[in-house]
């Protein structure tokens, strides 16, 4: 099979052993900045001290507090000549995130963002319509600089401006897009109402990144579009884009493991979760110079998708975002996201628009109530099928959340609807 | 003294050498694309009909409106697969001007736009803050380009957010800035307000263009933000920014002739004005590969500043952009232009803001009447005192369009304002 590089092909084994070998690489690096010289030293973490893979575990993790408390550049291991780009997150509080790159570090981005897209299809003869805001934020020039790397047409549209993008889509023939997931909906719905039919386009792939977003958004998307969408993670604390990324078997990102350590971790104890279960996502740059980032919690909650991928490439799979950590209820003990509870609902073809959980204490024990609305066409008279209904719902829950929750059907629009965002979870443990 | 590149300092001798093989390989090239073979063929053109630098002016003009009968790519010299970039411009009517870059074209643009900034002092070690849009408009992209080609940081700050601007200027010690004339004052006045001194920023050097702007505005900029302000030229039928750049000495903008020739002629009769004189300029793309352009009609009035400059190099110098060859009157039979008549009246510190020129006939010959405004303190009781400026005005006017103006002048507000924009020019033969 063709690839981009050697090294998006390696076996297991090839992966372990340069994981290690660069693991002990960077720690020395990293112990080059003022920040990881005095933590490092703190938890005795020194190149010669990690024997093994599992070892990383003893090195303690990094924060998004802790690279704040490091602004603007405590993190970095060369002095500021070395480095030729900076990237900053917006961030809605306090002093943004800052990522420094080397001309090491910006190549080795372009040349995994490359692989991403080469995996998916992109080639040389292909047009490619970067329709992202550049910048600061990564996710522009990240894609740009990877599909320069592949010699594609790069037209840097840019966000916005659905009429110029519709115009440029069809008289440069664009084959690839690079589009969030909200604006590529409401693009194809742009294209749709112009009447024009999407397979009159050449656009065959769209890559999809930068916001959470669901199997049915993606679907709607290639349906709109008529494309194949690949779900693209990343983040500037890992560079930006080009962390992990889909195949055409669309089950799960690659992980470029060659690059990054991805561990999941229970986000109360940091502990490994079991193999397929969700937690959170924390990472470690394996071959970044100017500022390595060792175990930075991402916040971000995936699973590893168990077993080996259809394509060949032995880089573990992640699975899509399934929301932040700080989202995570502690019921009984066990950790419950949302985003699970959302994602089992929606899986019902009489389940509506509305749902929401919540967390009531009877006799000293907490309880897990899930309210949710009925499509008005299925709400029927009969008991025996809403109940059968409720049985289904309450038994699919307790197989994803290992609790057994209390289901309350509800007629459409029964829950009291919040001015724009609806409040998903209601705790009245304490009333 | 230190230069990017050797070309940089070449003779006019190596110059002109490498113009005239340069130009019938150019011309070669151009005859691959649709468009050239056959507006070339028509003319006669071959490169080895080329003897003479001189026979450039053989070659028809290329304008604007060719382009867009191009669109989307009848100028291409090479099949897409070969082209690696889009740039176009917003334009307002019609269908955008597109230009296609080959991978040896975005060298050739990055190299250029590191020449302009190493003339003026930028290195690698200096921290550079690109304060302006990314995209479709090639601004952005192409100093980022020139920026990462000599090593620098490079803060892709993009547009806007005077206070994130401001924040990433103070905490990352930015020593160099591209930004817009009239941003870089609105930023300027912004930096004064916010009670900070711009003497306590690490800023050395502003890049400046994009928009026609005065001397005025130029030394403005320095003051409030306490820099050396260069001139920067360029379109992006030419690549970009990175045509024409001012040195240190600030006395014009360097055409960097070893990659363009640059023609200025008169905008009526298409011929060759005198050494100095003000006219139309016509550019030539010389080392373009994807998309050669052949005298380009810019529709920018500028003149080659006669003499050699005092920095050494032998590329010759355009002067700021005067205006629009559009803008142009025609005053028994002399070319006019309004900047021309405003750098004049802005000369007298005695003279107001708002002046108007109006253009007459009398016994069927046109006259030129300029309509000026005189600030309160100056506008005084004794005639003579006026009688003497409307002399020294007229004088200097005469010096300067060739023909003698009648000049009125007219008491602080006493002329008509529009709102927004002035109307400077006003036509009253026809009545
Ligand atoms: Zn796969
Ligand atoms: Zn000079």
């Amino acid at each position: 099979m063709e690839c981009f590089d050697r090294a998006e092909f390696w076996s297991r084994e090839e992966i372990e052993r340069a994981q290690l070998v660069r693991l002990r690489n960077v720690v020395g690096q990293a112990m080059r900045s003022p920040f990881y010289a005095k933590r490092l030293k703190e938890a005795g973490i020194a190149p010669e001290t990690l024997k093994s893979l599992d070892d990383v575990r003893r090195i303690p993790c990094t924060t998004k507090d802790d690279l704040r408390s490091q602004y603007p550049d405590g993190l970095n291991t060369l002095p500021q000549c070395e480095m030729v780009r900076m990237h900053a997150s917006s961030g809605t509080t306090g002093s943004p995130t800052v990522i420094h790159y080397t001309q090491n570090d910006l190549n080795l981005w372009a040349d995994l963002m490359a692989r991403c897209m080469h995996m998916v299809g992109v080639r040389r003869e292909d047009v490619f319509q970067n329709i992202t805001g550049y910048g600061l934020f990564t996710g522009g020039l990240g894609l740009h600089y990877g599909a320069e790397r592949l010699g594609c047409l790069t037209i840097p549209a840019g966000p916005g401006n659905t009429t110029r993008q519709l115009k440029i889509m069809r008289d440069f023939r664009t084959t690839v897009a690079h589009i969030i997931p909200s604006y590529a909906l409401y693009f194809g719905a742009a294209l749709r109402d112009s009447g024009e039919d999407a397979k009159n386009l050449a656009l065959r792939i769209a890559l999809i990144g930068a916001e959470p977003h669901t199997e049915e958004t993606r679907k709607r998307i290639e349906e709109l579009l008529d494309v194949k969408a690949y779900n693209s993670y990343g983040l500037s604390e890992m560079n930006g884009p080009g962390v992990a990324f889909e195949c055409v078997q669309q089950a799960g990102m690659h992980v470029w493991e060659d690059a990054f350590i991805a561990e999941i971790v229970d986000p109360d104890t940091l502990e490994p979760v079991a193999e397929g279960e969700v937690g959170e996502l924390v990472m470690t740059t394996l071959c970044r110079q100017g500022m390595p980032i060792l175990r930075y919690r991402t916040k971000d909650l995936t699973r590893f998708i168990p077993g080996e991928c259809a394509c060949g490439r032995h880089h573990r799979r992640i699975d899509r975002i399934l929301g932040r950590a700080d989202d995570m209820l502690i019921i009984k003990g066990v950790n419950i996201y949302p985003m699970q509870v959302e994602q089992i609902l929606m899986s019902f073809p009489e389940v509506g628009e509305n749902y929401q959980i919540v967390l009531e204490r009877e006799n000293y024990l907490d309880q897990i109530r899930v309210k949710v609305e009925i499509k008005e066409e299925h709400f029927v008279e009969d008991m025996r099928v809403l109940r059968d209904l409720q049985k289904r719902i309450t038994n699919k829950l307790r197989d994803e959340v290992l609790i057994t929750p209390r289901v309350d059907l509800v007629q459409n629009n029964g829950l009291p609807k919040a001015e724009g965002k609806a409040q998903r979870v209601v705790d009245s443990r304490e009333s």
